[in-house]
């Protein structure tokens, strides 16, 4: 079968790079155009020496670029960008956005995290890309939306329990450590080596915009109102996100609703009860570790997931999705090992 | 005035170093010798070469120590070790003990956490060493027990507002990440480097021995029995601890509580209402910061408390705890400032 | 066409769980068994919880595996235990050993550097294992000696030019940057997180082992004695060995016989004149990035290698080399695109 | 006696914070005022909370600062503009500029190396910084230049037995490692956490402006013309910078005139022949390690010198010299040990 032909805009960002790393090893996508903006010109090889060894078309200005030949476009821009890109496609094309430019369905709670929305007419079309749980609906879109990468490791340790209504709905507490590469390529002063090495802080306290994505999703999956407390933090490593969970529940309630909720899933590994997951056991791999601790408090537990943010938080997920979207086997190009240590 | 002389046993793992790093630059402190068993007869330049520009005694067996001449021991020691050793020394010195060997009020607590206590007729004599809480009974002590590091940093956060009541006893859940420096200079297998670089994971769930401290001393505090949640987790760097405390209650409350409790402390600092702190903001050093920000949802608030493991966590808590034994001026030797990056 | 059955050695170790990683993607060769000697009985996701998503055989002691059943051992163990482990081996398997136990042809030489060789008599028969400069022979062997990792580096920065006689054999000097990853994951003092994080420091300088892989690879390619200078370093870094060599000879050359060198290989990269490689950009992967560097001073040139001493350093190379061995197509396997960031 | 006051140009970068953070611990020198363009009006507290326990004076613009009120400036500018502020400060301070802006005397070289010159006739008062080869005209100067952090270091392994004529001044090679808080606090694409993390490369190889200072004090010293070869490499830590010098002589002359040269300095240590330095081990210090190790080849030998580029390669060095120039006991201030780990 002739590979589906794909697009990566932004890809002078490391979610753009690591779809090119990923599917340099996937059978049955070909990159047929990458874009870039402000690095319009340059080779891949000039912007990711890492990848020089594959043959890759230049970067070009999303203008310049015929989306008539696509089958797919990944489109790794801002936000703001990326709904007027998208907009903008050709009606034959299919999409994953990889911004949280479609991951609101209410475009009046997108407005009030994000600003206005420049595409709410395709919001209503478009599907929140957290592949295992809405896997029939992904297959059938034109457009995905990409989850957060936060949002992505605490709704994979959340939603089974809740699901399964083992967890109050309303004390959960959501600890999350994450590496720098998160924050993209970009920079500024705060994300420089030496702010970031050999020290650990928290940062958007109780305002990160990923709360929009943990209200939208627990409170479709509680049936209710869902909100959560959400702290995240900046730890110094470059990949990699924990999340730790505090919930109300018996530890084996929780620990079967992930084990049921996962049993067949390709990706998803729920570890025996009390081991606990460390986020360089899935680094640069689609897989995630997710954990239950019982507290010493009778009736709390804890709850880890440990995923790698550019790959299963970002392009991994991206790419199983597109995997559905195009009738390809959905594991296909994904099962690569983790890269330890 | 005769600097005090001032004797160190464990000298050769990484919370001797640092109290030689810092009586080094402590003008009313002389080291009268150091011992380590099993890197006796080293000079202290072999084992650690960054203290080589000092004139140190070499490293003697405990049993070779004239500790007649000593005003004050600190001793490093594994706590097992460390109840015997004390045990025989003579009643003219004072100690400070920075094992869990005498943190633990009741023996049969400290038996039940760390199996049987070899010196319970000096246990009532101890006084816990949080400086900031027991100023006065140290003074007086002559044996002092140095906190666990992770202990005094969730102390630090949850003691004031806790004592003020305005927070819930039953609702406290201490998330904290530590650095590798707090294990210890011991050669196993999950601490070498490429296990704890780029990597986060958590250790000890609900298990941690600290929940013995966290015991003790938030009932005191709060007069009836309170425990709490409690998830260590070791992150990528050498030094630090950050604790993100979630609890129950008002952050104005909160906030107010912590200022004036340590509104009068040379090494607390409690930073403007949302500021958060991070661990490299006190590396190296005495100082504590605590931050507080209010959750989205009222009536709960995450208190965030960063200090250095070995500093204020261990050899600059001892060391404040012996000025105030020793009748020096109480910041002697402990101002300087963080080292950052 | 059936998989070839594959035996590893020593899968405690991270040599032998990168083998596991990259055959686990491997569509040529199956896992036919595991072997570790201290943590035989255990599962390898109890051992490495990375490959947890792995089906694989649990860790046998070497002398309950039948050997009979496979086509290739690869051999990860100490190099004493190495040698005789081998000699035991049926006749009718090949293998690939990543110890030192037979780099060296010279056993006397092998005594001097590491003491007496236990399998001379199979010593003769080994092919130095560095694919691109002994293809023909590694095709043909039985037992293929995977090379020093930093060795390796040096050898691919280096011997294009000699060959070529376009630098002074005398004046050679490898300046040699390496990840705590290369020292295994044995517990040592040295080597636990505190100790090698945010410091840089040489070892072993001018005594290293790998001194006597130079020195026989090196005069075997002038076709006189050459003995290099070489000063390696533990660089605060999980993975990645960068080799700056220092040499006399003109930098075009140089890098005309690099070029040529590796023209038509396919995991060496020269990088246009002047272009300097990062470790990070070859992690994990099978690929070489070499640089050349003209001195301000006429006549003296640098060269760079990059590699991942896990991967293309280690077990990469050895798979290499197995599908030379083996029959199939050379690069099978191993042209997964590098991890960045 | 009433210590000096000073001002710090620049504090709001890297080298402003540690000479306040030096100075907060030095008895003899007073802040009197801080300066810095675009942070003007902040306090210090909140562009280093690290600072926040000291009292210190608000940032301000250059403009608003009176400097007749100093007794010494410490320059912490880019070398362009640094030039034109010190140009316009008033005779009666003294200065201690810490760009590259009055290292090199010929300002014909500067020219090559910088740009024009804007201060030409400034230049030719001014001492070069490296307080133990130029401590007699620093203590008489107006106008020191503190040296390049990296020039420094090699300076410190080469100078004395360049002077004493015991290595071939023509067969230099400096490989030099530093970590990424010698860049400054600047927010560039290539120093981001997330590149600089777990990779090593080489950078400005062979053109890196520590080059001229190099050839202005070797020529010096040797009485001749002397290039040596530069490779400076960026390590993943965030201080510390290890040279490697691969020079021709007899390492015990060499270790001799070290030795020799360094018996009564106070900050230098030359380690036992053999003995190789770790740069965390003079971490956040003044003190500088020099080793010695004799090359398997007879009359080849390497020198290995480790300082913090921070401290003894910037602001501790700045500080030395206010010392000297303010008539202070010249170590005043800059005793405290390393931080290790």
């Amino acid at each position: 079968m002739e590979p589906k032909r794909v697009i990566i805009l932004g890809a002078s960002g490391y979610t753009g790079a690591e779809l090119v790393r990923l599917i340099a090893g996937h059978p049955g996508l070909r990159i047929a155009a990458l874009g870039a903006e402000r690095k319009a010109g340059l080779t891949m090889a000039e912007v990711f020496p890492h990848l020089r060894h594959l043959d890759l078309p230049a970067l070009q200005k999303t203008d310049d670029i015929d989306f008539a030949a696509a089958d797919l476009v990944f489109c790794a821009l801002p936000h703001g960008t990326s709904q007027a890109v998208v907009q903008a496609l050709p009606e034959t094309v299919k999409i994953i956005d990889l911004s949280a430019g479609f991951r609101l369905r209410d475009p009046a709670v997108y407005a009030r995290w994000y600003g206005p929305h420049l595409a709410p007419e395709l919001q209503a079309g478009a599907v929140y890309g957290l592949t295992e749980f809405y896997r029939d609906a992904i297959r059938g879109a034109r457009l995905v939306a990409g989850t957060g990468c936060n949002a992505a490791t605490g709704l994979y340790a959340v939603l089974p329990p809740l699901r399964a209504g083992v967890i109050d709905p309303d004390e959960i507490v959501i600890d999350l450590k994450t590496g720098s590469s998160g924050a993209g390529r970009t920079a500024t002063e705060a994300l420089i080596h030496a702010e970031v090495a050999d020290s650990t802080r928290a940062y958007k306290v109780a305002q990160h915009r990923h709360l929009a994505e943990f209200d939208q999703e627990f409170s479709a999956a509680a049936g209710r109102e869902v909100k959560v407390t959400f702290t995240p933090h900046l730890v110094p490593q470059n990949r990699g996100i924990l999340a730790t969970v505090y919930v109300r529940g018996a530890a084996d309630a929780i620990h079967d609703a992930l084990a049921r909720a996962y049993a067949a899933e390709p990706f998803l590994h729920v570890l025996p009860m009390g081991d606990i997951p460390a986020t360089a056991h899935v680094r640069g791999s689609a897989f995630v570790h997710v954990g239950v601790v019982a507290d010493r408090r009778p009736g709390r537990t804890m709850i880890f997931a440990a995923l790698d943010n550019l790959a299963k938080g970002s392009a991994a997920q991206a790419i199983h999705n597109a995997n559905l979207m195009l009738g390809l086997p959905e594991t296909l190009g994904l099962g690569a090992a983790p890269l330890y240590p």
